[in-house]
């Protein structure tokens, strides 16, 4: 076999579907966000430095740059140099784990937290071990789960039943179908990345309760940004206290990098003993883990950011409806503008990065099914009045040459 | 089902076995290193914050205190924030990123590097997606591969052969059994991470070549430690360009963390394209790619960290031979003191740590096999003639206590 000559099939096969990803490299501006300059490569292949605004980050509440992180990473960096140098159990636990797993568990009312390096690895390692070792135990799977989720859940080898996106009789359904003495997990998400809708949570905690089941709740687009403290749709709510697991990340709305679970100290413990994507891997720099802190103890305090990226949304919801640009009715601060088609839809991003200086990076197929081509916007409060009129009017002149339809407001 | 009994009944047994993990809490004291501060509850079960020397660290050199790793990631921070503020295809590929990619690929003379979030992940990543979408891929795994390769090999389902660890007639005898035309794999390590032993492998290149095999080679325990350049074992062996896939961390001797690949542009860029824990995960902060950066360039220039450690460990080897205290005769800078009994090796890093301020973490099974449990000593160059002669009397003070034999050196 020529493995060569296999990736170079597998790539061109990719680009000839329209499917193959390119980065756009950026540099971000602490301080100016939701501004960087961009580097990539001009018309003319040259590569630029041109200024862009960012409207499509993670980084929901620009935590990212805000003076209490940074001044606890410069500290943490200071007082314990870059990296752990080991796993949690050899030489990797330092006092800045431990104080964020405390704050954690404070924030979603737990018992306890364990961190993880990534939000994907605590949602894989997580569910693949709580699946793999309970004998004979179900998952339950909201059709719509993240890839990590989904990967978990191969993972753990147990058997899956996917429910409809969102849909209680289904869920329902599924459930009364097992033995009661089954042991069972519901895994499902608060808010959905690339649909911006809300799940059902009590409702689905009601049904746990009557078949005796678990519930996993990734809440990785809702921490920080929901409820009084950030601690998510299920502490807006008043429900965190009945779900089993509380996944969150650190890299969205924290603005840091890394993931966790909040759950009943043994079950923490039970994750922290068996998964083998904990175990076997090396910590988290206590910068990190200082720095995140930092942004979780700022949040369950301050609400103004919360309350300003609240009025961004609506802001710019507004002004998409009054231009008749279809977009998605959804309750939460994701705005996804439905274009409808591949080939316009990053035509349109690209058109957006070089002329208009505005960055939006374009959801295609497989993220998202064929025909609901999108883009994702993600208002923050350190958009400006400026840079939202700049986006309507860009977004505007693109749907004229692009002859795309206008409408009130898009049926999804 | 009773959920929670379950947790604890699982981890009861663990502790019945004596495979109960305790996390040591440290404080690494940066411009002390190896020294910290312990959180270790004292006898009274008070916490105390005694000073302690850390002699089982993976930031092999001290990497992670280095002014320059430092500056680097200061200055990152406040040029970009704490944060990437998402995946590398939304919104997350920062200037840091490509720059660090391009320093990787040239360490070990490759044509691409690709960047994970951890070495786990990368290994978990990479196996997983080339053996999974190469059709009728055979993967050839040594018998001691790290976690983070049998959970990627065993991820992708692919079909598995166990080499027996090192041998290279085993593993012609299972190339041999399979057609030329058959994909195949060969997974393995250059320095292994608990008995310290080195692979062969300009000879494992030979037989991928005369089977027509890849190999993709772990070498996280040598990567910056070894070779001129600190490319590892194969640069030091003049074997990288043989290799197909290099795999290496950040977060061991390049003291920071996160993990990478080096292999063709197609190869990486397959990887880049197809691996679920690349694509849906949030990138690594620019900080954190600026510090490894920095830590990378630095240790391809200078080789005064690599030949002080390598004294160092020859220190160290010398004086546990004039004691007799048997540990393993290997060619690297592990080195492990077998004590060959779990109680006694827990019982001896516990008074280690409590009355003689030294910690080391004990290694007992499933890490290693029962029978050959052992303290793992990473000596590094910013251990000074002082804490070796405390840790040597110290060992020497414990092996009359527990009576354990001595020996001039242990056969493994």
């Amino acid at each position: 076999m020529d493995y060569q000559q296999f990736f170079k099939g597998a790539l061109d096969e990719l680009r000839d579907q329209g499917n193959y990803r390119v980065f756009a490299e950026l540099e971000r501006q602490c301080g100016a966000f939701p501004n960087a300059k961009s580097h990539v490569a001009g018309a003319d292949g040259e590569p630029t430095s041109d200024g862009v605004t960012i409207w499509c980050s993670n980084d929901y509440l620009g935590m990212g740059q805000h003076p209490k992180v940074l001044a606890a990473m410069h500290d943490a960096l200071d007082r314990c140099g870059a990296g752990a140098g080991g796993t949690r159990n050899i030489s990797g636990t330092t006092h800045d784990h431990v104080l964020l797993e405390a704050e954690l568990a404070d924030l979603h009312g737990k018992e306890a937290a364990l961190l993880f390096t990534s939000g994907y690895v605590s949602n894989w390692a997580a569910l693949g071990t709580i699946a793999s070792r309970i004998p004979g135990c179900v998952v339950l799977s909201d059709a719509l789960n993240h890839a990590s989720m989904i990967e978990g859940i191969r993972h753990s080898r147990a058997e899956t039943m996917i429910w409809k996106h969102n849909d209680l009789e289904d869920l329902e359904h599924k459930l009364a179908s097992l033995p009661l003495e089954c042991p069972k997990l519901i895994a499902f998400e608060s808010v959905y990345s690339m649909d911006g809708d809300i799940a059902p949570i009590a409702q689905i905690c009601d049904l746990a309760d009557k078949y005796n089941a678990m519930t996993y709740l990734d809440e990785v687009h809702a921490v920080g940004m929901y409820g009084p403290r950030g601690g998510g749709i299920a502490e807006r709510e008043g429900v965190m206290h009945r779900l089993t697991v509380i996944e969150g990340t650190l890299g969205k709305a924290f603005g840091v990098v890394g993931g966790y679970i909040a759950a009943s100290g043994e079950l923490c413990d039970f994750v922290r003993s068996f998964a083998s994507g904990f175990i076997f891997t090396t910590a988290l720099p206590p910068a990190i883990a200082a720095g995140a802190a930092a942004s979780i103890r700022h949040l369950k305090q301050s609400g103004v950011e919360r309350e300003t990226q609240q009025s961004k949304v609506a802001q710019v919801r507004a002004d998409l409806e009054r231009m008749g640009i279809p977009h998605v009715a959804n309750p939460s601060h994701i705005i996804p503008v439905m274009v409808g088609d591949p080939v316009k839809c990053k035509f349109i991003s690209d058109v957006l990065l070089k002329d208009y200086g505005v960055y939006i990076q374009p959801i295609n197929y497989p993220t998202v099914p064929k025909g609901t081509e999108r883009l994702r916007i993600t208002p923050s409060p350190v958009h400006s009045d400026q840079d939202i009129a700049h986006l309507i009017g860009a977004l505007g002149d693109l749907w004229d040459k692009c002859q795309l339809a206008r409408q009130p407001l898009a049926a999804q």
